[in-house]
């Protein structure tokens, strides 16, 4: 049995610096590099791959919305085209880097406000599932199951990976609890572990609002901009790799 | 006997409008398409390469500067690492929409004050060659001959187009005249072909200085934001079909 | 009897040019002067408060969302503390080169996507309002007529000016008809001086679904950014001072 | 006896944080605020004006190059018409904020390239000043002594500030050592503090290339984005009141 762990990276921007992917990397089996729209630049890509090879990490593209001041946060009306177009030129622009480098593109997850507009939105998921497909048919792309996301990317024929969030609170209907309700956050390392493990090897978790909700994942994301994400990260894959889970990317 | 002719094109940004596209893609041979950091935006990439497919011009990168508000035409104090990195960004991003329309990176051209540092300074030239070379070595380079960035890529195994600017004065060193100097543009399609043919058919042209300068040429490059620009290339592709030379691309 | 009739302006970028303002400058008598977050640039406003002063429009800020590659014209879900920030940076950026030139800050309009949202939004529109007031409690703000914008602007007691616009279509229940609705928009000179005069001499118009509205003006708007806003400019001012009524702001 | 002691501050961006502006006003007496060109955007500036306020901080704006990703630090070539536009816009920006908070702007410094290139370039030198005085004729400008900065700033008949480094290393013939040459930067909190005292006492520094160099300075400016910055901040406050001068600004 085995299961990735995925945080995003590559989060700093020309003089500024965001998040630890030194400490986080060697905890972790796959990474979604920002592509310059809501964070990262040229040569932060650059440094990000190379600490991707040397910690032997799977590098996906992860575009977002463009709105640097913003960080990809806040939705935006962008419409199906201009979405189209935005997700083809950052998956690009990271895809020059990993060539440069020799290493292979492994997937594709939109960002933030982007990725939520496209777990509700079908105009937006389609967008995004187009451009990954035009970009190349093969790569994964990973999607909140049972949502638009998903549905737009298999009618396509895309590979979808299905993601689970064990620092993220569920309500009973499957839906993550929004953030600013109670529950929205697991911010204790133990309980966001012992959700990762109850995820993976019973294929469920426990609601916000009482009882269980069933949980489809093959990838599971930590945070990479929470505060302690390296404690979560490790005390998830300590308590994955104690029940025989393997860390390894699809 | 042929020589290609090539115009900066997709220079437009979102809702602003640059250039003359339409009617300039059929007088021409390949075009230098803005990649984003000093025009260009994902959607006008997108509609530029839909123009060249039905021109049947061929699309080559036009990498610039980080400098929306500048047109990418001041000078910046960028290190080659930067350089670097922001070539390679813009290379790849364009070739996402090229892969996706199924059609060939045709070659590199930097644009504006990247490629006139890039004539004076080897570091700046190198780090370009570098980018081009990671990208696809097999991708051909425009430059200005005899300048550091022909010598740099060269060195690296490159394979370069040599270019010339009928419509540019040339001081009889060989270099161009200085914009703001007498003689350093030619307003007249008449005299602008005139010099397109003695560049092609005789290697040499009228230097602003009197005498005549040596030109070596694969490639002349038409100013596609000139307001008579469409005069221009029809006048020069006029005279050197007139001359039996062929519009062709190398 | 008068009017104010207002167009934005100064909505060119850098190289990028956009709009007739030499034009359209004559025949109105106030514009609302792009700050440099959806359009316009520091040079480019210091160049249409010049325009301005010769012409003798009033000039007003125009602050809109920080997406210039959307010309601020794609809704953002921006919290009421960013858009008091944003709207407080545009109008301190453009007063400065109104001090600079001793012209005085005639009025405060949102741009686009945030005027729109600010008609919907209330806590939009207060936000807006308090960026105004605290910037100076005497510069009216134009407002949507009978929206959430115009009430709390007067709750935090600011002036308000009333706008309505004779190129587009109206609603019997007074909202304008949604762009690429039958009727949306206006194109015809005459049509588009007809509705002002109705809109100034009767308070009233005819609606897109039959029957009159009615509609409370101080200020009419013209689109500058269309194609031809200069011939509906005239069209309306002529049709304006036939019966009598002068140009003039607020 | 007293002197100014300054830093730049408001670097943060968007989700970006950088220095601890919370820690370091208390321990001085004027800071540069970022205007958003090169750091800073409307809410951090926003935040930054209200600690300045609790801490009891002069303000002052700090316009940079329009180059985000480079921090304002690489030379770009712009025209002293684009300088003059660009610092004006950016000095507006701020004041909008100080107005609000019903704050005086209490100085202007250019930040990084800029203010490197007018210590060398009259024509940008010029420019800033005539943008400073246009804006504010009575606001000081901070300069570096004996540079065209300052002359130019004279001519035009704004006050200006000298300002010293304690942190920097100065060749005898008065200017700084350039970055990257030995002794360019002090590190040692205790020795920037011992030259503090130097340069405002004896109005004198130790060369790097040996000797004595003068040194006329009313602040002392100390690097915000120096990880010791704090450190470095209160030696040097605690060194110049151990020698009973004041940290007071001018």
């Amino acid at each position: 049995m085995q299961i990735d762990l995925n945080a995003d990276a590559g989060e700093s921007f020309g003089n500024w610096t965001l998040g630890r992917d030194e400490e986080l990397f060697p905890l972790i089996s796959s990474v979604n590099v920002a592509c310059g729209f809501h964070a990262g630049d040229p040569l932060t890509i650059k440094r990000t791959l190379e600490l991707a090879r040397q910690t032997g990490v799977a590098v996906g593209a992860h575009p977002g919305f463009p709105d640097l001041v913003g960080f990809g946060r806040r939705e935006m009306a962008a419409t199906p085209e201009e979405v189209y177009a935005d997700v083809l030129y950052q998956v690009g622009a990271l895809w020059a880097f990993l060539k440069a480098a020799q290493m292979p593109l492994h997937h594709i997850k939109a960002h933030g406000a982007l990725y939520n507009r496209a777990t509700k939105d079908p105009g937006t998921a389609r967008a995004i599932a187009e451009a990954a497909r035009d970009f190349d048919p093969q790569i994964p792309l990973v999607v909140l199951p049972n949502t638009p996301l998903e549905a737009e990317a298999q009618k396509l024929g895309l590979r979808t990976v299905a993601e689970a969030f064990p620092e993220r609170g569920y309500a009973s209907d499957g839906r993550l609890a929004p953030r600013g309700t109670p529950g929205a956050w697991i911010h204790s390392p133990e309980l966001a572990a012992h959700r990762a493990v109850q995820m993976v090897v019973e294929g469920r978790v426990e609601a916000v609002d009482g009882g269980w909700v069933e949980v489809r994942a093959q990838t599971l994301c930590i945070h990479g901009d929470n505060p302690n994400a390296v404690g979560i990260a490790r005390a998830v894959r300590e308590a994955l790799e104690a029940e025989g889970i393997g860390i390894q990317t699809y």
